[in-house]
């Protein structure tokens, strides 16, 4: 049974490794074309689509996966067109393939170029929400690599029904079908497979929780790309502008706190804690946020006691750690023990702590004066996101299209040999 | 035992973490003091590392490990001046550490920049030459990076000398000591230990053979990059220079048959191969070497008759596979088929075979009219190389300091808000 699967999913990885030597040479306006093509595809079927969808939704209703879930899950004729309107703007971006990277011409007269190609078989392991087929099929599509889509079982009817569109607009247009492929997504075991495809994929990012991303990483074979998890901090300064930090905290916290970019502690220098702690929480309070405050901030204001896991932990909900600190330094130490190197922020008009905080903290992103949510390929300007890179290799942060890519040194001589040294 | 060997490993990964956060914010000067004043130490201790690598070289000879790896492993002034020499230069390199990749500012005034960063504790695992001992060390110094270096036991003395020399200089320089440490070398667990220390440790460089790759990659949770193990090809056009063809062959077949750029492959247009395959097969032999040649090519001239297993083999001596092709599509695929994605050449006048190739073959490296032996740091332009990865992610070809870096998006905004989408 077990070994059934694996040659599926290898059979698949064969597949897309033939389509993506095609694709490999496509050029930017037949892909483009496609993607246009596929959005209108997405559009003129979207009462299909949603079909599809409401078969997901009742077999979620019976299963009680919970109102969330069964919104995150929903597609209706507004998301259907939010999902083509993405595919139309990922036509629109510049194309990263063929991009030249660094180049020069040596004294003995080689022509160096490192050009950006793609980089074969991307395989994507998500979780419920539909539009991150289109998506992730979308951004693959246009840096020239064939994808293998892993989503969860309770979307299978939504995903079949949208990879269906987008292969016929492949196979329309002249480009291979298996460019865009949906793995099986019964069996725990078929994601075992994709990351254990060594030699067949080229790379497989894991998107969802901290324990699909942790077994992915452990387990993998194949190079993969840590995403999403997100325990971001707001360190208010004593030198903060208390009315800045208030709106950055809110901000950071409340925008949406289901996604990775969110604050889940807030840390506050001691000199300001009595000015800024009551209002924050009060605020907090009136946001719908639960405020889990150690010690100190309890002194200053009620809130529900900080136990140590609260500093480790991703709440993705209305929730906030928040501790008083001695200093910068302390908050410096705090964020280097249980940060996830996500999104860190420093509120201050203080420019040497602010300095100070940027090149100590080690994450994907560090703001000023400015809230985590802005960590977003499309807040940043990247057009569009595959994942947030939580790791130091290759990409960190957002991954848009260059991070889909590798590269090519393209040498052009005239008969040079290397001299024996 | 292995316990022990682990917690001497683990503790060693959390001293070099701690020597790295010091090492993030050092400034260029006082690294480049630190490099120089190392490369004036090695040559003042000459005599002691020396001595060391004389029990080390006694050691060899007792153990019969043969000529050329006593070769490598051996030390003497010249080589002592040589290894200072290659800290002299990675001192002159620019510091890849605060390089701004990319930056812009968004229309709601918010700056920002992607910037280049050190990676942290980078391990490397490697075989008898001390001088990689060095010069790992040199390079993720300068780069802002800790290194555990697992070296092999059989240069055991020599490393152990020449580290202390690095870690004596570091400390006279107030720089941590623990930058640099030597990991136990005497038991294989101590890789094993060094690979899974996720969290601890950053990357993992092997450099070596392809069974310690392979090793490392299947059992690696801590990122890896796979380096060196190169089946590299030349390809001979139908509209070749013949001329050129042979003097590119020979060269990337015998400047240095042990490394691996070098070719292993050569793949001949059948249009061109009565009139290449004699005089080619004749003056490999003439430079000592055995071709291991197919049927067609044994129809011509005299060869060893090549078996399948040719197609695969990374000779690493002075023996080539030769394969004559119907078409440039069949040395495409054969070099699809059985490359390791290091180095292919083509030798051709004809500007559509030779874009249409570079287009085609999937390799860190693609050489028109040159030879493969051009793959290297140095000749790239690089200034220096830890390694060549013949991986997509991260880094492919040859590694110098910017790819021992990740990057850090810094944001400066005042009071910035992002607004519920």
């Amino acid at each position: 049974m077990t070994d059934e699967l694996q040659t599926q999913v290898h059979d698949a990885a064969r597949r897309a490794r033939v389509a993506a030597k095609l694709l490999a040479t496509a050029n930017t306006q037949d892909k483009n074309k496609v993607l246009l093509a596929m959005a209108d595809a997405l559009e003129a079927n979207a009462a299909d689509l949603i079909a599809a969808n409401e078969r997901d939704l009742a077999a979620g209703r019976e299963a009680n996966i919970g109102d969330a879930l069964l919104d995150r899950l929903a597609l209706n004729e507004k998301r259907v067109a939010g999902i083509a309107d993405g595919l139309r703007s990922v036509a629109g971006l510049p194309d990263p393939i063929g991009d030249v990277r660094r180049g020069s011409t040596l004294p003995n007269g080689l022509e160096l170029r490192q050009v950006q190609v793609p980089l074969g078989v991307v395989g994507i392991v998500y979780e419920a929400r539909p539009n991150v087929t289109v998506d992730a099929a979308g951004l693959t599509l246009k840096s020239g690599n064939a994808v293998l889509l892993r989503g969860s079982s309770s979307a299978e009817q939504s995903n079949l029904a949208l990879v269906k569109v987008l292969r016929e607009v492949l196979a329309d247009n002249d480009f291979p079908a298996d460019a865009v492929q949906l793995l099986p997504c019964h069996d725990r075991a078929s994601v075992q497979h994709l990351i254990t495809a060594r030699g067949l994929v080229d790379l497989v990012i894991p998107r969802g929780g901290a324990g699909l991303i942790s077994a992915v990483v452990q387990q993998a074979t194949v190079p993969t790309i840590e995403t999403g998890v997100g325990n971001c901090h707001v360190y208010v300064d004593r030198a903060a502008d208390l009315d800045m930090a208030l709106r950055i905290l809110i901000n950071s916290k409340t925008r949406r706190p289901s996604v990775c970019n969110a604050a889940e502690t807030v840390l506050v220098h001691q000199d300001v804690a009595d000015r800024f702690v009551p209002e924050a929480v009060r605020q907090l309070i009136t946001h719908g946020v639960t405020v889990h405050g150690d010690k100190r901030a309890a002194e200053l204001v009620e809130v529900t006691p900080a136990t140590d896991a609260d500093w480790d932990t991703e709440y993705l909900s209305l929730d906030i750690a928040m501790r008083i600190v001695d200093s910068l330094d302390e908050a410096v130490e705090h964020i280097g023990r249980h940060g996830s190197g996500h999104t860190e922020a420093i509120v201050s008009d203080d420019v040497r702590a602010a300095r100070d905080f940027v090149a100590r903290v080690d994450a994907a992103a560090v703001m000023v004066n400015a809230a985590t949510s802005f960590t977003d390929g499309g807040e940043l300007g990247l057009g569009a996101e595959i994942g947030i890179s939580t790791q130091k290799l290759h990409a960190r942060g957002p991954m848009g299209l260059a991070e889909l890519t590798s590269t090519k040194w393209v040498v052009w001589g005239d008969g040079h040999v290397r001299p024996v040294s």
